[in-house]
């Protein structure tokens, strides 16, 4: 009859490389059907529950205790299968060896003090420790552990932004600091594309494809999943960001999240904005509207992002940039852009495209309900009137067929002193107005001629709606608008796309700036040397790169006694 | 001094073209600085108080009531305005005549009983009860009328759909039958692109960006703006929809919709997936995800759906249909798709591309909260675990270095006789396993194994993360997953493409069936003959395309007086 047989061992610790060879060796034994060897916390229990490797006694576990569980086909397979564990544990024992293991960072400071990086990946209630230690002495970490909670992350990156130093995690899986892989990371080609990446995956897979396509990579910053969160606030990512935007090698910016905060997406994306290169987004689950603005790509999945990226590095595109805005024509105090649509549909693309240059825009039929002009008579703001809505055309002509209305709201947004852009549709064919350019276009000369009395410029958008062949000619009408003074477009994506950038440059919002202290790129330029705590296999891939490394050989402060490590660590922070 | 008069006249009707000629001419007058002729709603009220020409009188007007107003630069001025509106109003009559002007839809349909198409654009408060006199006689309704109610909406499209008869609208602004223009409405190229939309400018901006693109249309069908509201329910829609899915002149369809209730929607374009032809979608603010998915092609806006729709019509794409993918090979009651991830953001990303396909997929790290798996331990339905995630991996090895944890679970869900799929990724490079497909393929290859000896087929997915570069060669793990039988793809996409595609056939949901009694197509197809109630110049306009018609007399019945009217109306249903 199977029988299980457990031992607990309180105050050792080994690291899990080490328990899972140990549980592949006991589960070999013979008459042994499966083994477990895991530390006892409750998640860890329960999975031992699952697959019916449990007994009161494991049950009672903590999580400082190891627990060594196996079940045998008799109860004397059980108990001598426990019998080897120490000769089992002491086999797995070496490995590639260096000739001498220092026993702390420091120690292993003293013999690589070039090492600019120390790779963390002890068990996660050690980890924000070692860390700490790390960047004392001014190393950037990257910090493979998980298991460390949100507010232990938060103050690490508070202390790294304040020192200029980099924390990628913890649960950062993955890096690649000028061509040598971190963690779990793949042989790459060194190339032009610099990649952010709150998503370990999420790098791995878009620098693998990056390679696959003939593309390669400069760094890979990783960020641990949870800095696009509202509780970190990106700290890592801006730190990314900026860092490759003045990295000469970086040509392309790829940045990767797991479904983050949409706050914090948006505010980093001002950051993006300001890199001075394209920058390829891909934030799973942020919904897309324009798939390019300004330097910025919008990238629907990571194999997207891939391509983007490795196509744009090669036809580095011309950036838009607010210069050619014309910002100078304005008076100061114009910002707003006033919306008067004779189509529903027009105005509703209007606000969905505008939505993404502009925080608020109103309407009187608004997609989203919290943005409903509270009078549709009144402008305020950014605003979109539709004058083909029911309130408008009760016992009155459409505004297509008559331009009475909409010429009155043109002259009264042009002598608003706040309005900047005003945005008009010209919308012929048949059942519309005979000719609505002859009346519209010198309705905006005078609409200009009004600011410009007054010290102004005024920009008329109008976007120009039909064919060839209708009864008014698009050709005619586009000339007319343009007589007028007008800006014109047969496409209202390019209509509004133009509209939306002219009004961000002139609301000058806030947002974007980088006030952290800026990370020395040269610790990211020279061979990458570096110091790694928790599992060997991390020294032993970068040795295998090429990269100078030293192994600490790390145990538990006070043998993992919480108080007492509490005490060390005040004693060191003297 | 500046003086105000105002003239009231109750009982009286003249359609809004007439109304804005007498403003005009009266505006125009010697010594008028401004006039304004409207119905007396509030809404017409507020907007004369906010140019300045109202008066106590015009406050107590109702929305019956003719209210004429005029501003003259002093008392006598304004007064012999007012005097002139009589001979103003008989000039305006006239206009391009017919012979006979029937007073009703009867006595049109008696001269033109070939015309399948009632054009109404009376006041909308009359405006159902001439559409439902258009329906008793089996004519199609396009309903330019706004100002309709909700509540007439949904009773006159239930009517409709009951007879197999089309009321596009209220509030349609433009359609395009065979070639022919209804309301506002371009000239544009016939061709083989036929157009449904809840969207007046939308329809007319896409028709006439098509015809710009050198590209033509068979119909354009419009549904008024309302039409995939939840409470209307897409019923003029879906009419559309199964129209052009049975028109062989229709090639590729387009849909596009002012923004709609996202239930409707996704109800919507369940019906759209069993056209049969390509369907082009742009409903306005709707989270876009994948560009495109079997039969259906994703615009971002209406200039895209137009470039779209002309490109496919010319390069018609073989459809993704469910035939290939081999249904046949599974046992009744498979139908679950379950994802054992290492990589987070992969998981991620499989969830997002996922819920395109699949109305609910649970993981242990969700996208949507609400789709949190209750026990990571325990699959449910469709379900994503990520194995990576903290719970899995305290004091044990990560899942891209340890098989084993999925290994178990791989054999687990091979073993639950509601599952179809089963999702992998299989993540290489340094940290990584040294050869993690020399484990999985070989346990794909028992757990497909254990599901064919129960009587099921089990298709694995794999998704290879890695470079020719890496340790573990790309290739090598590509290749002996394939060897244990696997589906193997290096982009995500791809692989959660297929996947989705597969869990959605096997779970046959239900949707998208058209249950209301067709509409005769040839009514469509034969050379447009129409009868016009309201606006002259709809009927002046389809002369001028070489349609004939037959404008109706209209008056409002019994004078507008709506008691006498419902009399009238419960009279003629009998």
């Amino acid at each position: 009859m199977a029988a299980i047989k457990v031992e607990i061992r309180s105050g050792v610790y080994y690291d899990s490389a080490v328990l899972m060879q140990l549980q592949r060796s006991l589960a070999s034994l013979p008459g042994i059907e499966d083994a477990g060897v895991v530390m006892g916390t409750e998640s860890n229990k329960e999975l031992l529950a699952h697959i019916d490797l449990t007994t009161p006694e494991v049950e009672k576990a903590q999580p400082n205790d190891l627990v060594i569980v196996v079940r045998g086909v008799d109860e004397k397979a059980a108990t001598e299968a426990l019998g080897k564990v120490d000769e089992l544990l002491t086999r797995k024992k070496g490995g590639a060896e260096q000739a001498y293991r220092p026993r702390s960072i420091e120690g292993a400071n003293d013999m690589l003090p070039e090492a600019s990086w120390v790779l963390v990946s002890v068990a996660g209630r050690y980890a924000a420790g070692v860390a700490r230690e790390a960047m004392r002495l001014g190393k950037h970490v990257f910090l493979f552990s998980d298991n460390v909670s949100v507010e232990e992350e938060i103050a690490l990156k508070q202390e790294a932004a304040e020192k200029g130093l980099l924390v990628m995690g913890p649960d950062c899986g993955t890096a690649l600091i000028g061509g040598y892989g971190l963690g779990f990371a793949n042989k790459v080609r060194r190339g032009n594309i610099g990649v952010v990446a709150a998503a370990g995956t999420g790098l791995q897979h878009v620098t693998s494809r990056i390679h696959q396509l003939g593309g390669g990579i400069t760094h890979g910053i990783g960020t641990g999943g949870r800095d696009l969160s509202e509780k970190v606030g990106a700290v890592t990512f801006r730190q990314g960001i900026e860092l490759l935007s003045r990295d000469p090698e970086t040509k392309v910016i790829v940045l990767v999240s797991k479904p983050p905060s949409p706050k914090v997406a948006e505010e980093v994306l001002k950051l993006a904005r300001k890199a001075g290169k394209p920058v390829v987004v891909n934030f799973i689950a942020r919904p897309l509207s324009l798939p390019q603005m300004d330097n910025l790509y919008f990238a629907r999945g990571l194999d997207h992002a891939a391509e983007l990226a490795v196509e744009l590095s090669r036809n580095l595109p011309a950036l838009e940039t607010d210069v050619d805005l014309g910002l100078e024509r304005f008076a100061a105090g114009q910002k707003y852009l006033r919306g008067l649509f004779s189509g529903g549909t027009l105005a509703y693309e209007a606000q969905h495209i505008l939505a993404s240059y502009l925080p608020k825009v109103y309407a009187n039929a608004p997609i989203n309900k919290e943005l409903k002009l509270p009078n549709s008579y009144v402008s305020q703001e950014h605003c979109i009137v539709d004058l083909g809505e029911d309130e408008f055309t009760q016992g009155r002509l459409h505004p297509m067929m008559d331009n009475e209305l909409r010429i009155r709201r043109l002259m009264e947004e042009a002598a608003d002193p706040s309005v900047a852009i005003i945005l008009l549709d010209v919308v012929i064919g048949y059942g519309s107005h005979p000719d609505p350019a002859s009346e519209l276009g010198p309705a905006v000369a005078r609409a200009k001629a009004l600011a410009k009395e007054a010290g102004r410029y005024l920009e008329v958008i109008a976007v120009v709606c039909g064919t060839d062949e209708d009864p008014q000619k698009l050709d005619a009408q586009v000339q007319q608008m343009k007589d007028g003074g007008a800006w014109v477009s047969t496409s209202n994506e390019e209509a509004m796309r133009y509209a939306g950038r002219l009004a961000r440059a002139l609301s000058q919002e806030a947002g974007g700036e980088f006030t952290m202290k800026p990370v020395d790129l040269s610790t990211l330029q020279r061979p990458l040397a570096a110091i790694n705590v928790g599992l060997e296999s991390f020294a032993e891939n970068l040795a295998a790169q090429g990269a100078p490394v030293i192994h600490v050989d790390w145990r538990p402060p006070a043998g993992g006694n919480e108080r007492l490590m509490a005490i060390l660590e005040r004693m060191k922070q003297r």
